[in-house]
């Protein structure tokens, strides 16, 4: 599909794209830029791309598809330092979690003759690095689109292409959208598993043990999405900021209103409000977004 | 191990525990005794126990072992049914996720000459019913004992050993300390998973189907806890209420406080954070309560 690729950010999700790219033949060559050298040179050893190296300006040169796979703080500096060198008519894309204000910030900072299509391929694990990755991450995961106002038509359309070959599922809306939707979807449900394992460590340092001993009881769970790669997530909840404060207020509202039901021992209200919760886990099923195996005993 | 168990209530726990005694020959008979005609039907068909009605009175007798493995709520119900119909010396336990209320109520109301230790095995998966129940689900998992008034020392420890056989690792401690410590490992997580989907649900009506698709991001798998058996755990956050307002309590306080550092974009505090939620991850792994591989895409 594209001669050149050049991923900035070999990653969990950018080695699993550059994986990717290589078992499914969407482009001659994968190259990737990251800070550290010793990243640049364990992608080469595993033969994720052909070429890696700390100068961005350089191996961005002539590619035809250009991927930002590092945390969203880094945006502005990596869009200073390439917007001159890209290729003509190349695209530039991203793999961020966020998108109104980077969609923007790179919008108003792009020479015109750039189509800029972010993307956002709805996969992860909570691991990190590019040991962790794999070219299967993105099978049968969603990947949302937003295109900007340099974004070009034909361009979009290649770029979806690309992403359903590498396995996803494309879907395409606006910026302020995929930020709402996902804010519900997934980071407050990270940002609540990051306090519930801070409120576990606050309350017990004495009984610390106890705690990781007794985890099998739904605690455990949570400890593993909220090992998640912890710079990322933190430019996450600040670029989205005014979402994830939303939904805070609205957690918190609703964790009140629970409390005084059990407090009052409302018994009724309880049945209630857990029967509801448990109908969208079948429909969650329902839709392939996971499987109707239960999760017992890991050990 | 017993000439003859009874256990009320074949659910997940309790038709588990009931596979587990027959496939390590723990008793020569194990009957069940629930409240549903179809219960009792289904698990003499499944061959899970030997005999079953719906006359806990006559199930129960001459019984050298009980275990009470219905919701908290009933058990005050159950006791005063059966209390003068228990074998004399034999022992009664329950599988219980709180202990301190229901430990003194039942002490108060039965025989002298009826051992009453309550046990509590941390095992379980977010399904519900007899046909759900599988023999290994003790398996590595930790059950507590916490000891009564009325608990005879060696019974302690034939019913140690009991579980032992059927799987699992057994602690024994103070029923306060297990309230507590359960609390933050088991009851808050549940509580929060209930209500982040009670929160998604109440926000985005409209956008129901799109926070099903793209749930992959992290809140999939807290649909899987909050699709727990409702009733169970209603009763459990009722009877462990103080316990519980209190973790609620701390549980908003740290969250306050990130959303005060995202508003602030207090970029060092949030790494600070994020950073050390993920080193008890490593514990737990360390400490066999989970296993160290990803969770990807489970379709």
């Amino acid at each position: 599909m594209f001669n050149k690729v050049c991923i900035i950010g070999c990653g969990l999700i950018g080695s699993s794209l550059a994986r990717a790219i290589k078992e499914n033949n969407l482009a001659k060559k994968v190259v990737s830029s990251n800070r550290s050298d010793y990243v640049n040179k364990k992608v080469i050893e595993l033969k994720i791309v052909d070429d890696s190296g700390s100068d961005t300006k350089k191996m961005v040169k002539n590619s035809d598809l250009v991927v930002i796979a590092t945390p969203l703080s880094s945006y502005a500096s990596i869009i200073s330092k390439i917007k001159d060198t890209l290729k003509d008519g190349s695209i530039l894309t991203d793999v961020g979690s966020v998108k109104e204000n980077t969609t923007n910030l790179i919008e108003k900072n792009l020479p015109n003759n750039i189509s800029w299509i972010p993307s956002h391929p709805i996969a992860g694990t909570e691991e990190s690095g590019p040991e962790s990755g794999f070219s299967k991450l993105f099978q049968n995961r969603w990947c949302i689109l937003t295109p900007s106002k340099k974004s070009k038509k034909k361009d979009i359309n290649l770029l979806k292409i690309f992403w359903e070959k590498a396995g996803s599922k494309v879907d395409i809306m606006n910026t302020k959208k995929h930020d709402h939707i996902l804010s519900i979807t997934s980071h407050m449900p990270h940002l609540i598993a990051y306090n519930i394992v801070k409120t576990s460590l606050s309350i017990q340092k004495k009984q610390k043990s106890e705690i990781i001993k007794y985890s099998a009881g739904g605690l455990r769970d949570f400890t593993r999405i909220a090992a998640s790669n912890p710079i990322m997530w933190r430019d996450i909840f600040i670029h989205n900021k005014k979402n994830t404060s939303e939904m805070i207020d609205k957690f918190i509202e609703n964790l009140e209103d629970l409390k005084k039901a059990i407090e009052s021992e409302d018994n009724q209200k309880l049945e209630k409000i857990f029967k509801k919760t448990k109908i969208i886990r079948k429909d969650i099923i329902q839709a392939g977004q996971d499987v109707k195996k239960p999760d017992f005993g890991r050990t």
